[in-house]
């Protein structure tokens, strides 16, 4: 009965444009789940014609951009490689297609951001659900932006403090590209950090969200690459204003209506969050330092709430769909 | 003392002709290990005046084939890709270099092997011993003619029966390539047969080996990729001409005195001959099938017996050295 | 309005025996996702009061099995060990619990399996549907006789040859246990054989199947263990009556309407199969063997078509919902 | 030859109390390599009787440590359990041998380690020379303190900063032992946070050797465990008294001539260290915080320089052999 009555809902359709990467796949595969949309189109130009497997079962067949008429889907995402995107985005727009952008291109802080709503869901809700074109977060930076907003808009850190990222990644992160570094015989067995200092393209992205806020800080952002293919787990220490005789309470209140976000007493772990899109959090307390000071821990997908599911997340709002549509929380 | 006492031995000069990939480090490393060699030059087009960690310490800086004296070397072997090995083995051997060459250019079965010694050591020890020219074995030939040459030579195996080859590998197996079904992401948690049928190189240099052997046998062989960096177990299924009452046996005495292969009751795991020169081998008589069967089991390094140690092997022979140089078992 | 739809559809009770390893957390996610069921005990005696992450989000908290009203399910599952099963299934059945019994006590081949359906779905489906108790598959049976039982029906192998099956699975098969050979650090990089010659309890299954068909035929099973959480792949050797022009065939017929079995021209992978309960098939021709034949290779994973899948969709058999209701296929 | 010389010389006994765990048999591996100890004793009451393969070949055979006179040593090597190694380190010490204790017992900042030289080596060769008896640091210690120590030294830290540890480590470092958490189908494809807060037993560890620095500084250490089995890499954040031109001068002139610390401009990676007996390092300045402050990575191999490795480094400097003796850099 179930399958009889959605034949009477009308699908919407949405194209994704650069779908043969990781974050490609996973959108391809959450829309084919998801009762309200039908994939219009599935570009991918070094493949087209190829028929590749989707994750959770399922498959899609990839056909040239240029062979697509882009207006045949009301939204579309766009997983092109940073760089690329922006143009795919420019033309997709000019025929009329609401656009959800998972590269780097349209990001804050990234100099050509104005006005594109940034499309951390949970900080910025109201300004999606309007707009055409969405900038859709990096997947550091939303691992760390969830856990560090709450605590800078509630004014409970020091003034002048430096907070410390230190994440680690698997390595889909990096996406589906032929590259000697990322070959499993590289990386089984192997932990190392990278884009240590000032270089890595998500800081500025953290730093541009975070100067928004009342407190002015400093932020330290170490990446790491993991030998799993999927999460990313942060432990973030954060100096204090005053110490905090509960420090879930902070996160508790700021996230208690939302669907995606996991205020737990327990560490996260990366099984936790596989194939979720959710963050996962928690907070200890740190003794026998001076300065009051906390560690918060944050656990995401890196392809779900750190890339296609948060997209999802973002294309329900503009289509005027529930958020939380098709999303496995 | 020991020190002191290696200053006076006269190191011969041996050179390493594709040496950035996995098998031309491991040659490196054991080069630079050997009391009684030393590395003349490590040639690598693509990555020249790049320097490259080596597995357990030491590094190594390639250089461009062009620009080095062949001749300095005495002994060069040759790591090149299949199809780009020969040209160079035939330069070094102009100027009067000896050669082992690890690709499958001058394999035996692979058409233009004529007279070339098969460096399955163990087997060819006489003619290796001699030689200027020697054809290293592929790995998995290593791991499977180890475990059916003793049965076929004593005539054991059933006429006409068919041998079942059923092979795992390691991904280093497959070379340092930047292909994108080699990422970590793409083998992790995965496993997969390939080449199945008739289709792998390997198949038909075992079945060359198999063919001189005095009963007429077919093999099936079929590998699979594992998510590790080293190693391969084979699964050999062998019908017998008759019963064995220790099936152990025609083992532990062909291979009584060969300081690399190691029979033991124990079923062979990868772990136990990872960074080690050996071929390590049980055997299980199977009940319940009216011929009488047995399975052999055996595992190697691919990168150590299965390349780079077994051309050590042949090298140390070739340069009237004893055999077990620098060799770890 | 789905979900207001939901609200007016009664919901079955059903309980998990033994529900904190790995089969029986899955189980228990199964339920949790099911639109038609309700968990209403999901028992684990040593974990009792604990509450425990599942698979896919969601959590359980365990009771001991002697506080539980059995009958308070229609339906269990139970995920007991070996030999504890049992006892615990005619507790159930004394209740009037209908039961699908996970463990190997109630199989088909292991003595006490008089009259007990053997719940491969797609070979036993008319038994399953009437049955109050169905014994659920092993793991490995399911990914062998699947791929086998279709030739031996169509009468296509060859009178007293031998099936060669040769099998890999990921650790999750070996329970959720705390041996020192299951540690991360004793499985990651390595690969074995196991269970080798006549020993392993699955055999005996496969066994009693194959004897049911009409051609007569020895089988050899020799299990690996490999470094990945779940998964199972059979490499499966077949000699044949006569040679086949299209080996798919036979398969493609017999399969041609179940929605859990995939006949693909493509070899399966692990990746293929995880967190679906789909049994995932092709076949490969072999040349150069005098006798005809082929190789078959089938993936499922180990916890869903292997364990807690199949046991859901003979559960709905057993409760008259549809096959497929609440399975990711 | 070189056998031929080896066998005149005199080999010193010397025996491993709990050597059937990690660190246990990478001891007996190293002693049976060693060209001047031979191994008296291995110790193991639970697996007594038992043989088990060493890591790089080899075996050994445990026995019960009641059926052992301890004093047929010269030196042992304690790998018992935290808690059970003190009684035996003391009987041995009774019978006149001398003791490395592997375990947390006598450790620094544990309570009962007055006068006993912590054998952090490149920090305390003096005392460790002349010792009877020395407490081998923990893995994580070590690792953290080469790269702490030189800048304290030199007072190059912010009098009050806060040093931030933040490391990643191996399940090797668990030690053998069956915990559920272990498992490889918990540990695969994972990454969390554990004894976060004040709760590690090696953070008094390294307060008690910072203490004894000039400079006054709070310490936060956060370990992870890795899908790896060997292997730690810690990343340090220091906030500096002024900014250094060259941030990794301080460590080249502490480790000029240390034979087992690396000091490499380029990032450390597990892979770099993994069976070899180093630390190795390097230093990144940070741009975009108001606080000069660098960043330390420091990688080791858990079980070598974390353990049995320097355990040996500092049996050589007690028994007054080379301190390199035996040991793979």
């Amino acid at each position: 009965m179930r399958h009889e009555y959605a034949l009477y809902v009308h699908k919407i359709p949405v194209g994704v444009l650069g779908a043969s990467g990781y974050a490609g796949r996973e959108l391809c595969a959450l829309i084919q789940r998801h009762p309200r949309l039908t994939l219009a189109y599935a570009t991918a130009n070094s493949q087209r014609g190829e028929t590749a497997q989707l994750p959770g079962g399922g498959s899609v067949t990839f056909v040239a951009a240029d062979d697509v008429t882009l207006g045949h889907a009301t939204l579309a995402f766009s997983a092109l490689p940073h760089g690329a995107s922006a143009e795919w985005v420019a033309r997709a727009r000019e025929d009329g297609v609401k656009v959800v952008d998972l590269s780097a291109d349209l990001r804050i802080g990234n100099g050509s951001s104005d006005g594109i709503p940034y499309g951390l869901t949970e900080w910025n809700r109201q300004a999606v659900r309007g707009a055409t074109l969405v900038a859709n977060p990096g997947c550091y930076p939303t691992s760390a932006l969830m856990a560090i907003l709450p605590l800078l808009e509630q004014g409970l850190v020091a003034d002048g403090a430096t907070i410390n990222i230190n994440a680690a990644s698997g390595v889909t992160g990096a996406g589906l590209t032929a590259r000697l570094d990322l070959l499993f015989g590289e990386v089984t067995e192997n932990f190392r950090a990278y884009g240590v200092g000032n270089g890595h393209r998500h800081l500025k992205e953290m730093r541009a969200m975070v100067a928004a806020m009342p407190t002015d800080v400093d932020l330290i952002f170490t990446p790491h690459l993991l030998p799993v293919a999927r999460g990313i787990l942060s432990t973030i220490t954060v100096p204090l204003r005053a110490p905090l005789s509960d420090p879930l309470a902070p996160f508790a209140a700021r996230y208690a209506n939302e669907p995606f976000i996991e205020v737990s007493p327990d560490l996260p772990e990366l099984r936790h969050v596989q194939g979720r899109n959710v963050v996962r959090l928690t907070v200890r307390r740190l003794e026998g330092v001076r300065t009051p000071t906390i560690q918060v821990f944050s656990a995401i997908d890196n392809l779900m709430k750190g890339a296609a599911g948060q997209a999802m997340q973002n294309a329900n709002l503009m289509l005027g769909l529930d958020e939380t549509m098709g999303l496995p929380a």
